[in-house]
C-alpha cells in the first residue's frame, strides 16, 4: 500500500494533549488508532524493530497520571534501553538482549506522563549499514540513518515523538529526509546514559517530532528546562545568519542549490540576514569529526570487536581498523581543539543569534545507494551546537528538504524559537 | 586474621610482567597464589563483590596471549560491566543483574593481554553508603569509596590492579586511605561506556595499583598514549606548586598539616617549589560540583528512582530529591562555567608543570563514620585534570596519608613523570 498517504493529516502532539483535554480522544484511542494504522503500513515501512500491541498498552497503562507528556506514546531508537524491551541495536551480535532498566531519557519522558510504544530500527549500532526502513515520504528513498525508524514512524504518522541519537548527523539529516522536524539538543543536555555508545565526544540524544514546539515539549519534559514557550512563541531572530557551510562546495545538489535560492527568497524582508562564512579553522575541525569518531568508536566498540568481529559489518570493521590505527595523541588533541572552539563559537557567529544552514546535501537519495551523508551536520555536531531541522522545502519531485538552526552550545531556547519562526514560514 | 601483614610486600604488576618473562612465575600460578590469599583474609576484608575461582581461572585461559598486560589480573570495580558477571552496583535493585558486554574499559584490557580476577566492592551507586569492606592499611577505619573493593583488593596484595570511578574522589581518597596509588586520567580519556552512570559530566575511569607505573602501565595498554616511560623515567618537574587549596581551611585535618609539613621538608632542594594559590573562582567552583553532581545523578538514576525508591538508601534519596529540585537552567550555567574553567586552568597554574595538592583531609576515619570526604577531590575532578595519589606519608598511628599530583586536562605524562618522582621521594 502507499506508505505516503495512509496519513495525510497526523495531529502533532500538543493537538493530541488538547483532543485528551477537551475529552475528544482518550490516550488508548489514540494508541489503538496508532496500532490500525501500524498494522496497515508497518508491513511496507518497516520502522519498528520491536512493537507488541499488548506490551503498549500495558505500558500506557503504567503510565505516570500527571506530567508535560501525560498520556504520549513515543518511539524509542534501538539503541536506547527500555526496560523488558529487546535492545539490538542493529546488529545480529546483540540479538538477544533484553534491557534491564530504562535509560534516562526514557525514564524521565515515563515521569512525565508518557509512555513506550515501541523500539524503533536502527543502522548497525548507529553507523552506516541500513535498516530495512522504508521512507514514508519519498518512497524507494532512504529515510536516512541512523535514527531511520524513529523518522519514519514519526513521519507516517505511527506515532507523535521518537527518541533518536546523533554522533554525526543521525537526527537532523533523517528528519530532513522525512520532512519532520528534528531536534539535537546541545551535547548533554539529554542524560545519554543507558544508550550505546558509539563515540563519546559526539553522541546526543535527539528528538524527532512532527512540529518545533512538540520537540521542544519533549526536552522540557525531561530536563525541565523551559522551551516550549520559545519554540511555540516563534519570535523571528533579531538577526539570522545564513552559512552555507563548509560542506557546499563538496556536497551540495542541484536540488539544494534550487531549495537555498528558495528560502532566501521567502525570508526576504522577515529579519535581519547576513551570509556568515566562518574561519577556516571550522572546516578544519568538520575533518577532524570523522578521525575522532572512528577512534572513539574503535573503544567504545571494543567487546563487540574483541568476541564478535565477524558479525559486524565490513564497512564498520573497516571504520574500526581505521580507529584502532590511530594515534591516541591526535585524538587527545583533537578534544583539545573542540573544546576551544565550542568555547569561541559564539564571538565566531558575528553577532548574528542563530544560523540558519542546509541540513542535508539534498533530498533522500535512492534507498539502494545507503542512508545519505552527514556532511552538513559533522561540525554543528562536533561544536555540541543545538540544531532543529525545520522541514518545508522539496525538490522538484516531491522529495523533502529540511533546513537547519544552530546556535552555539546552551542557546537551545533561542534556536528552537527560531525554528518555531521559520516553521511558520515554510509551513 | 591480620589482614595487614597478609601480605608484607606484594609484586608490582611490572614485577610480576618480569617474573613472567623469566619464567620465575607462571600466570596461572600467580592466580592461584592470589585466590589463596583471597581465601585466608577476604572473609575478613570484605572486597569483592563477587570471585569464582573456576571463572576467574577460565577468565586467564581466554586472555589474549599478547599486550602489554599479558597474564596480568585485573579487579573491576561492580558498577563496571563484566560479560557475564554481575553487575550489582552496591544496591539491592540490581541483585540480579548480570552484565551480557565487557565495558570498553575491560575488553580494552583483555585485548592487551589481561583477563578479570572478580568484581569489587563499590558503594550504593558509587555515593556514599558504605560497602562492607575494611581497609587492609588502618583496620578498623574505612577503606574509603566509593572504589572501597578495589582500593582494598589492590592495598591487600590480592590483584595488582583493579578499575574504579571518581565523580568527585572516589579513586584518590581510598588510594590514600589505603597507602596505594590512584590514578583518575583526564576526564574522558578512558571511554566510560558500560559503566553505571552517576554523573556524566564528572564520572571517570580511574585505576588502583601499587606503584606509579602500573596505573601508567594499565592507561597506555587501553588508549595506546604512551605514559609507561614518563612514569618509570620519574625526573623531578621543572617546577612544582604546592596548593594546599579551597579546601585546606574547612577540612584539614591535624594529622595532614604534620603530613603537609613533613612533605616540604622531604621535598626541600629536590625541585623548584612554589606556593601556588588558585583564583576563588575556583572554591566558588568547588562548591558547584557536589550540586551538578546531584542534578545529574537524579537524571542519570531516574529509572531507579521511578521504579525503586524504596530500596535506595535514605541519604540517596535525599540527593536526588536536592538534584531533582534544582533548575535545569542552573545545570547549563554550571557546565558553562566547567568548560572555561577547564579552559583557563593551565593559565593559572603560573608556570608550574603540577601541582602538589592533598589527596584526603587527613588518614582513614573510623569505619563507622562513612567512607570519609571527597573535599580535597572535587575541583580537579571539575576541571577534567589527570590526578595522581602517591602514598608514603602517614599519621602518628601509621595510617596512610597521600599526596597528590594534578595537572592541566591532557597532562597526563607530566602528571605521572611527576608522581613516579615523588614516589621515589616518599618510598
Amino acid at each position: 500500500m502507499n506508505i505516503v498517504t495512509a496519513t495525510p493529516h497526523p495531529r502533532t502532539a500538543l493537538d493530541t494533549l488538547r483532543a485528551f483535554e477537551a475529552g475528544d480522544l482518550t490516550p488508548e484511542r489514540h494508541l489503538r488508532d496508532l496500532l490500525d494504522l501500524t498494522a496497515r503500513i508497518e508491513p511496507d515501512l518497516r520502522a519498528w524493530a520491536h512493537l507488541d500491541p499488548d506490551e503498549a498498552l500495558k505500558s500506557l497503562a503504567a503510565a505516570a497520571p500527571t506530567g508535560l507528556m501525560r498520556g504520549l506514546p513515543i518511539g524509542v531508537k534501538d539503541v536506547i534501553a527500555v526496560a523488558g524491551m529487546p535492545l539490538r541495536c542493529g546488529s545480529p551480535i546483540h540479538a538477544d538482549a533484553i534491557a534491564a532498566s530504562d535509560a534516562a531519557s526514557v525514564a524521565l519522558a515515563r515521569m512525565a506522563g508518557a509512555y513506550v510504544m515501541g523500539k524503533t530500527e536502527t543502522t548497525e549500532f548507529a553507523t552506516y549499514k541500513p535498516a530495512p526502513t522504508q521512507n514514508p515520504a519519498a518512497p524507494g528513498h532512504t529515510p536516512g540513518g541512523s535514527s531511520s525508524g524513529s523518522a519514519a514512524t514519526v513521519a507516517a504518522g505511527l506515532v507523535p515523538l521518537a527518541l533518536g541519537t546523533q554522533t554525526a548527523g543521525s537526527v537532523i539529516r533523517p528528519a530532513s529526509y522525512c520532512g519532520i522536524v528534528g531536534y539535537k539538543p546541545s551535547f548533554d543536555l539529554i542524560d545519554p546514559s543507558g544508550t550505546k555508545t558509539l563515540a563519546r565526544s559526539f553522541d546526543t540524544i535527539g528528538i524527532f517530532a512532527r512540529a518545533v514546539a512538540d520537540a521542544a515539549l519533549y526536552v522540557e519534559a525531561v530536563t525541565g528546562l523551559p522551551l516550549l514557550d520559545a519554540a511555540r512563541r516563534a519570535d523571528p531572530p533579531v538577526t539570522a545568519g545564513l552559512c552555507r557551510s563548509p560542506a557546499w562546495e563538496e556536497a551540495a545538489t542541484p536540488e539544494l542549490h534550487a531549495a537555498w535560492d528558495d528560502l532566501a527568497a521567502r525570508l526576504r524582508g522577515k529579519t535581519t540576514l547576513r551570509e556568515i562564512t566562518l574561519p577556516a579553522e571550522y572546516a578544519t575541525a568538520a575533518q577532524a569529526h570523522p578521525r575522532l569518531m572512528a577512534r572513539e568508536a574503535s573503544q567504545a566498540l571494543a567487546a563487540e570487536w574483541r568476541a564478535h568481529r565477524g558479525q559486524l559489518s565490513a564497512q564498520l570493521q573497516a571504520m574500526l581498523e581505521q580507529g584502532r590505527e590511530m594515534e591516541e595523541r591526535e585524538a587527545v588533541a583533537i578534544r583539545a581543539m573542540i573544546a576551544r572552539l565550542r568555547q569561541r563559537f559564539a564571538q565566531d557567529l558575528g553577532g548574528v543569534d542563530v544560523l540558519i544552514t542546509p541540513a542535508a546535501p539534498g533530498p533522500a537519495p535512492a534507498i539502494e545507494t545507503g542512508t545519505g551523508s552527514p556532511v552538513f551536520n559533522r561540525l554543528w555536531t562536533l561544536l555540541g551546537a543545538p540544531c532543529v531541522s525545520v522541514p518545508g522545502l522539496a525538490g522538484p519531485d516531491g522529495r523533502p528538504i529540511g533546513m537547519q538552526l544552530v546556535g552555539p552550545m546552551g542557546a537551545d531556547g533561542k534556536v528552537l524559537q527560531a525554528a518555531g519562526w521559520l516553521e511558520t514560514i515554510l509551513r
